[in-house]
C-alpha cells in the first residue's frame, strides 16, 4: 500500500485521454496553471503550501510493472499506449509561489510547462496535493494571527481525513507558524516539535485523581502537562498544587495544565488563581477542545489567562471552508493561449506571473501579467524544476515558517483580521486582450 | 513512506501514557469503545464503515527498527520501554458493527478489549480510520437515497484531504451503494469499478471542438463520454448528434454526454431534445459540477433527463459535517466500569451491546444495553477479532453493499428523507444505574 507515491491515484479520465494523445501524437508543450476561483468566505488571503510533495511526486513518476500489469487486464488500453506508459517520466519544467507565499484568488500559484500527456496525468494529485495543505495552512496562519504569542500546537491526527492528511496537516499548521505538532509521525519525517500530555482514559485507568497525576510525572519527568477536566476542574487543580512541593523536592517540575471542556476561559481564570495562590506561577494553563482561529481569539478578547492551545479538528478539516474552488486548467498548448468559458468557469488565458508591490513595507497591490510582460514588483512565481528535476535543494521546514511569518507580517491591517477583507489584484490589459481575442476565434 | 501502517502515526501523548503504564504495571485488560455523542445536523443516521482497515491496522501493529531507533533518539523515553514497544503486538479482541450498518448517537461502533497499554496506543488511528469512512458512507447512502435509480460516481479524488481520503473515499461511497468511482488506484487496489469521461483540457488541446470528440471515440471506443460544456452545450450536442451515425458506421457509439457547468436541469432537456430528434434516445445524459444529496434530489424533483451523477468535492470532503463527534473512550479497567464526567462529554459505562428491534421488517427502535444483560433484539456488535486474529474472512465489498443498500430498505420513512429525522434510541436502566453508581462513587 503505497497510495502516496502511485501514479494510479489519478482519475481515469487522465488515463483515457493520454491514450487518446498517445494515438493521435498530441505531444506539443502544454502550460497548465492551478489557481483558486475565489477565496472561502471570511478568508481575505490563502497560503501556499504543498510544493514540496508536488516536487517528489514529478520527480519519482513512474508506473510499476505491478500497475502496468493491471492497466493491460482492464482491457481498456491498447498494448503499445501501456509500453508507452512504462516509459513515461515527467520531463517538464514547473514555476511556483515558494510555500508560505500569501496569495489571492485567480493567482496561478503553480505553472507546469511539459509535453501535454505529461503536463496532463498528473493534474489530479497535484491539485490533491496543493488544494489540502494550502487549506490547511490558510486555516493556521490565521490561528497564529488570531493568537500571535502563544504556543499553538495541531492536535488533529485523529479527526483528520486518513493518514495523509493528518501527516501533511501537521506539516502546512507548522510552515505557517505553529510551534508544533502532536503527531509523532510528523515528527519522525518532517522534523517537526512534538508535544504530548495526558488523556482522559490515563486518569480513569486509576482509582485516584491525584494518584494518577502523580505517577505520570515520576514516568514522564521531562514535560508534565496534567489534565484537569476528567471529574472537576477545580478539585484537580488543587491536587495538582498539593503535589507540586513533592514533586520538587524530587526535581520534576509540572510544566502545565490542560483544559479540554466546559468554560474554558473561566476555568483558566479559576485555576490561574488555585496555582498562584500556591505559589505556582510558572505553571501554563494550555487550553483545546472545539477551538479555531474564533475560539482563540474570543478566548484571548476576553483576558482568559491560558499560554497555550492544541487546536485539532476544526484546523485539520479545516472545517468552515473543507476545499477550495481551485482549478488546473490549460493555458496554452503548442504556443496557443487556450481559454475555457464554461458558464461561471470561465479562466484567463496565457502564460502568466503574479508580480507583488509594497508600500512602506506592506503589500499594497498584486498584479497578473502575462510571463512575457515586464514585471515590475516582486514576482512570486519563481522557477524550481526544469527538466524533471529540482533547480535546488527545497528550504527547510523553519526557513519556510521565517518566510510565511514575515508575509503575514507584510500583510495590511485589514486583512489580518479573521474577517474577509479584500486586497487589489489586478489583471493586465494584455490579458484581458488575449481573452477578447480568444472568445472572437474559437468555436 | 508508508505513513497508512505506521504505529507512530498517532498521538504523542499515547507514547507517555503506554511509559506510564508500562512502569508502572497497569497492564489489565481495558475495554474501550468508540460512539458518536450526536449526529450532525440534517443526519438522521449514520452507516459504519471503515473496520476493515482497523482490522488490518491491529492485525499488522508493530514498530519497525528505524522507528524504534527514532524513539531511542527524542531522549524522551527510557531505554527498557522502547525494547518493551519491540515486542509490543496487538492482542485484544474487538467487537464491532458489520461495515454498511445503519447506527445512532451514542451507540457503540467498535469495542475493543485488551491489556491497557494495546488498547489505548491504537485510539488516534481507529479514530481516524472509522470516522473518515463513517462519514463519507453515510453521505453517501444519503446521495443515493437521494437518487435511488441513477448510476452515481465518486469523482472527489483530486479534492479529498490527501492520497488515503480519496481511496478510502472511493470505497466508502462504493459499499454505501455507488456503482463505482473515477479513482483508477481504487480500481485496482479495492476491485470497485471505474469509470472516466474526458476533461476540457482535451478538447481545449484541439483546435476544433467536434474533431476532439470524433478522434476520443476513436481512441477509447470502450465507453465513449462527451464532455459538452467547453464552450457551448447546445452546439458541442449538436456535434454529437452530427456524428454519431458516421461513428456508428465504425461500430463506435456514443455512450453518454456530460454537463459539468450551468443550469444542469435546463442543459439537460435541451440537450436531451436535441438527442433525441437525432434519434439517439440511448446516448445518456451524465451531470457533474458541485453536486451532492441536496443537489440530486433538486435536479431529479425538477424532472431534469439525467441519468447519471459523478458526486465529487462535496462529497468526498463531506462539506456540510468534515468530522463527526466521536470519541473512544474507556469503559472499564480492570474489571470495573468507569466514566469520564468532563461537561458536556459524559458517556455511559460498561461493556454494551446495541440491539436492534424491528416492526414490519422496519427499524423501530434500538436499546443499548450492558452486554452482560439479555439482549432481545439483533444485535448490533459481532465479535470481529480474537487474540489479535480476524475471527473470519472479511465479507467483499459488494456483500457489504449488498447489506448497505438492505439496511437502507429498512429504514422508517421519515428516516428516508434529507431533512434530520429522530429514531428511538433506549439506554438501558442497567446502564443508567451503573452511571449512577459511578458518580456516586468516582472522586
Amino acid at each position: 500500500m503505497r497510495s502516496e507515491q502511485s501514479v494510479l491515484l489519478t482519475d481515469l479520465y487522465q488515463l483515457t485521454m493520454l491514450q487518446a494523445y498517445y494515438l493521435q501524437g498530441l505531444n506539443d508543450v502544454a502550460v497548465f496553471e492551478m489557481f483558486v476561483r475565489r477565496l472561502p468566505a471570511a478568508r481575505s488571503f490563502l497560503m501556499a503550501a504543498g510544493l514540496e510533495q508536488v516536487l517528489d511526486y514529478l520527480e519519482s513518476l513512474r508506473f510499476t510493472s505491478e500497475e502496468l500489469q493491471w492497466l493491460r487486464e482492464t482491457g481498456r488500453f491498447r498494448p503499445e499506449f501501456v509500453d508507452y506508459l512504462a516509459e513515461l517520466r515527467f520531463t517538464g519544467d514547473v514555476a511556483a509561489m515558494r510555500e508560505g507565499t500569501v496569495f489571492f484568488a485567480d493567482e496561478p500559484l503553480i505553472r507546469v510547462v511539459a509535453p501535454l500527456p505529461e503536463a496532463q496525468l498528473v493534474e489530479s494529485r497535484i491539485i490533491n496535493l496543493l488544494q489540502f495543505q494550502t487549506m490547511i495552512a490558510s486555516k493556521a496562519a490565521r490561528c497564529r494571527l488570531a493568537a500571535p504569542s502563544k504556543s499553538l500546537v495541531d492536535f488533529g491526527m485523529r479527526r483528520a481525513h486518513g493518514a495523509e492528511a493528518a501527516m501533511l496537516a501537521a506539516r502546512a499548521t507548522y510552515l505557517a507558524g505553529f510551534n508544533g505538532t502532536a503527531t509523532v509521525l510528523a515528527g519522525m519525517r518532517f522534523g517537526i516539535p512534538i508535544f504530548g500530555t495526558m488523556a482522559h482514559s490515563y486518569v480513569l485507568a486509576h482509582d485516584d485523581e491525584a494518584e494518577a497525576f502523580e505517577r505520570f510525572a515520576e514516568c514522564n519527568p521531562r514535560e508534565v502537562v496534567m489534565l484537569l477536566d476528567t471529574y472537576d476542574v477545580e478539585s484537580a487543580a488543587a491536587k495538582v498544587a498539593n503535589m507540586a512541593p513533592r514533586l520538587q523536592s524530587r526535581g520534576i517540575s509540572i510544566h502545565a495544565v490542560r483544559l479540554d471542556s466546559g468554560d474554558l476561559a473561566q476555568l483558566a481564570r479559576r485555576v490561574r488563581r488555585i496555582l498562584d495562590e500556591r505559589g505556582l506561577t510558572s505553571v501554563r494553563i494550555l487550553a483545546s477542545g472545539n477551538l479555531d482561529e474564533y475560539g482563540l481569539r474570543d478566548l484571548l478578547a476576553s483576558g482568559a489567562p491560558l499560554d497555550g492551545f492544541g487546536v485539532g479538528t476544526r484546523l485539520d478539516v479545516c472545517d468552515d471552508a473543507p476545499y477550495l474552488e481551485c482549478a488546473y486548467k490549460l493555458q496554452e498548448y503548442a504556443g496557443a493561449a487556450r481559454r475555457k468559458r464554461s458558464e461561471g468557469k470561465a479562466n484567463w488565458p496565457g502564460r502568466k506571473q503574479v508580480s507583488r508591490h509594497f508600500s512602506a513595507g506592506i503589500m499594497c497591490r498584486d498584479e497578473i501579467t502575462l510571463d512575457s510582460e515586464p514585471c515590475n514588483g516582486e514576482p512570486l512565481l519563481q522557477p524550481v524544476m526544469r527538466h524533471g528535476r529540482r533547480l535546488a535543494p527545497s528550504p527547510s521546514l523553519p526557513e519556510i515558517q521565517q518566510r510565511a511569518i514575515a508575509g503575514l507580517a507584510q500583510l495590511p491591517a485589514e486583512l489580518r483580521q479573521l474577517e474577509g477583507a479584500a486586497y487589489e489584484v489586478q489583471v493586465s490589459p494584455a490579458i484581458r486582450k488575449l481573452a477578447s481575442q480568444l472568445d472572437r476565434t474559437m468555436p
